[in-house]
């Protein structure tokens, strides 16, 4: 389908798009970068990239498609590394988080003759690195393109297609509401996930111990995002700022007026309040 | 094992205790009380228990087991109407999810005669009523005993080998440590999963719509708990209210921490923060 893929960052998303792309035949000759000694070796061992390399700027020479694999507080300079290197006609791409500052950065500092079209997986697991990559992570999952308005129909129908041949669904969408969404289904949950293991660490050694013991009860499965990157995580909740702040308000006003029912012992507030939200979330299984 | 088990309440907890006593045959006579009547339909059609009774206060005669599975609640009132129905010697015990005030109210009310031996399975699932049980609910999971020190050591025995025998790891606990373990891995966790909801639900419309399609991010399972019954749930977070205020304080300390890194932008901190939940969230895999 293309002659060269260059995958700038080759971690837990980026190795799985490498081993998909391989799996499937997608590329001739598919480029991996990877900064990180240790990781390169792995990569080399697992062999799913025709060639592994540590400079960017040569790795995009000629390629099709680059994809960014790194943490988006990396991107800046990555792109500033390879913008004289990528060919006119190029589509680039990424699988961060974060799509707004993603987007803003990659018009800023690429030419326009190549195609911007960031992307999202929605697909991701709490381990990192290459090794815990997998060619069926994208396997039913949903793949966000918030593409520049620069670039063209024809860019963004053949990057559709390189997804779907992954196994993803692909969906278009514009990058302000893009944050807004995933703020709420991903990146408050993580920081919530983040905070309640502080919380519970800072209890008496007694109790931690046996928070683990009896984390059945729903503390194992709600805290089980925590375990990932914080890189990654710093970044994202930087990147969202503008987005992340006043949800993190909404969220404390209705923890605050939770609180308040239970001081007051108001049950049939709480009551219905907790009413209420169980219709909704049984509405979410259908 | 025993002559005469009754259960009242017969929900999700309860009836999943009726099928495992009834399929490893515990008891001669299993009598199943629910105040409900379309419930009582369904266990008579279900057919796990000798005898589907309205009044409790019968239905205890001459039994060597009460188990308590209406709402913490209710206790009271239930307590009140079999008290002196309960014959001496028998033990009185509840699958309820707060100890203190359930141990409070038992001690209260029971006559010396009877051992008062609360429990707690750590087993649930969102859906709730009788036909949502199964017998298999408390395989290896754990079950904790907040036992009244008047309580005598045999029949805390007892009691501990009618759960081994439905399949449950027993632990014999206080019950001031039980009710802020609980707090922690399981009622503050359902506090926040009601509480995100309710913030998803009061964004515009359009976004709500696609936070339940892109749910997968993290959404959906974080959130899956706020399915729960909210009777039952008002009646814990009432009951656990003097563990429950501090802890929510406590979470909300550590949430407004990250809130000022983010607003800073400050990754450095940021990074330490999510760090260090994450060496510890790793650390309860182990």
């Amino acid at each position: 389908m293309f002659n060269k893929i260059t995958i700038i960052g080759c971690g837990l998303i980026g190795s799985s798009l490498a081993r998909a792309i391989k799996k499937n035949n997608l590329a001739e000759t598919l480029v991996v970068v990877d900064s990180n000694e240790e990781s390169r070796a792995q990569i080399r061992t697992l062999g799913f990239a025709d060639r592994v390399m540590d400079d960017a700027a040569e790795a995009v020479h000629n390629a099709d498609v680059v994809v960014l694999g790194v943490p988006v507080g990396a991107f800046r300079t990555v792109l500033t590394d390879i913008k004289d290197h990528v060919k006119g006609g190029a589509i680039i791409t990424d699988v961060g988080s974060t799509k707004k500052k993603v987007l803003e950065a990659m018009e800023d500092i690429m030419p326009d003759t190549v195609h911007v079209i960031p992307g999202h997986p929605i697909a991701g697991a709490e381990n990192s690195g290459p090794t815990a990559g997998s060619a069926t992570l994208f396997q039913d999952r949903w793949l966000i393109l918030t593409p520049s308005q620069k670039a063209s129909a024809d860019a963004v129908e053949t990057l559709k297609t390189l997804w779907e041949k992954c196994g993803a669904m692909v969906e278009v969408m514009d990058t302000n509401h893009h944050d807004e969404v995933l703020a709420v289904t991903s990146h408050l949950p993580h920081l919530i996930a983040f905070s309640m293991i502080k919380t519970a660490a800072d209890l008496e050694e007694e109790t931690t111990k046996e928070i683990i013991q009896y984390s059945a009860g729903g503390f194992r499965d709600f805290t089980r995002v925590a375990a990932s990157d914080p890189t990654m995580w710093r970044d994202i909740l930087l990147e969202n700022k503008d987005v992340m702040l006043p949800l993190l308000q909404r969220f404390s006003e209705d923890l605050t007026i939770l609180q308040k029912f239970i001081r007051r012992g108001d049950g049939d507030a709480l009551y219905d309040y907790l009413d209420t939200a169980r219709t909704i979330r049984r509405s979410m299984n259908k």
